[in-house]
């Protein structure tokens, strides 16, 4: 039985071991490489090898980074007695995109889940719980309004708040723009709970 | 603003032309690469190349190949006298896993498609009819039974029909496992026509 050529057949192989990518779309991706130009195909190639040659995380706040410490932590005009605790490097651009922290941030890279495995030990705790020196006035707890998120903010609280170090979360509510109609009960709670006098 | 370091920044916008990648999918493969061995990264990357190096097409059936003639076209046990047309190489496959079809095939790269300007033209219709010695007894049109397959199907079978060759199209029917009640009227209508004695 004729089958894929075999270099084609490694390739459809390696793009199924992204996550997400099942048989049928690594065969479409594999055919729109081959369909490429050569210089594409291999801009592609070496942007993959370069990135993974190239990034690392930073060794003070865990973000990924070509240089280190990474342009965040070495920004001298950051706030650095305020520092905002994320799950992921892509919580950072997010942030970033509001223009209104100016503090730094560190990594976890992940959130507590128990039945998952992921306790404390595989985050960046201990990393954190060093950079809180005497400057450290205030840690953001910006990890995602979920399960996990929430159980990390807490663990997190307890740790800190010991320290005499300001522990904050961020806000729960409404999202601008939002429709109170279609919002979750939850959601609607937490944004009563956090009504401002106007 | 801080944004993703270079090379990162590189890898997802690389990784954005891939046909269905948008920004979100494009930055998690991106993560999960990062993440991933040395090893594996570069295994991915070599792929990529060396299947656009060695694979091309066949210069016979113009299907995916890294030999030439194709495995298909070099195998002198097939039957010469019979050519299968199909829009793409995946279609090949899907029907060399039947076991049923010993013949040769013939890929056109698409479907006349006029809206989307594709017309015989930019097929390989000009290689088909080429390849239509006095060897071939009959031309099996298997194009995608949709509008542009039926249409493609048509424009062949009147180019064929005069050089005296037998042309025959796949039978549309009730998908074997299929149910009466879920099946299009379409296919439901080209099933009682196509009915066979028992």
């Amino acid at each position: 039985m004729a089958v894929y050529a075999k270099p084609l057949a490694r390739l459809i192989d390696e793009l199924r071991k992204l996550p997400g990518i099942g048989q049928k779309t690594a065969q479409r991706l594999a055919f729109f490489l081959i369909g490429e130009s050569d210089e594409s195909v291999r801009s592609l190639a070496s942007a993959i090898v370069e990135a993974k040659d190239k990034i690392s995380y930073c060794s003070k706040c865990f973000n990924l980074t070509d240089i280190d410490p990474c342009n965040i932590c070495g920004d001298s005009t950051r706030d650095k007695s305020l520092i905002c605790v994320v799950e992921e490097p892509k919580d950072i651009i997010a942030l970033e995109k509001t223009r209104s922290y100016k503090g730094m941030y560190h990594v976890l890279h992940g959130a507590i889940a128990p039945l998952e495995g992921i306790g404390p030990g595989e985050l960046r705790v201990k990393e954190l719980i060093t950079r809180l020196t005497e400057q450290v006035q205030e840690v953001i707890l910006a990890t995602d309004p979920n399960v996990e998120g929430e159980a990390t903010a807490m663990y997190l609280a307890r740790l800190i708040k010991p320290l005499d170090i300001k522990v904050t979360r961020i806000a729960h509510g409404m999202p601008v723009g939002g429709d109170l109609e279609y919002v979750d009960e939850v959601t609607l709670t937490k944004a009563l709970e956090g009504r401002r006098e106007m």
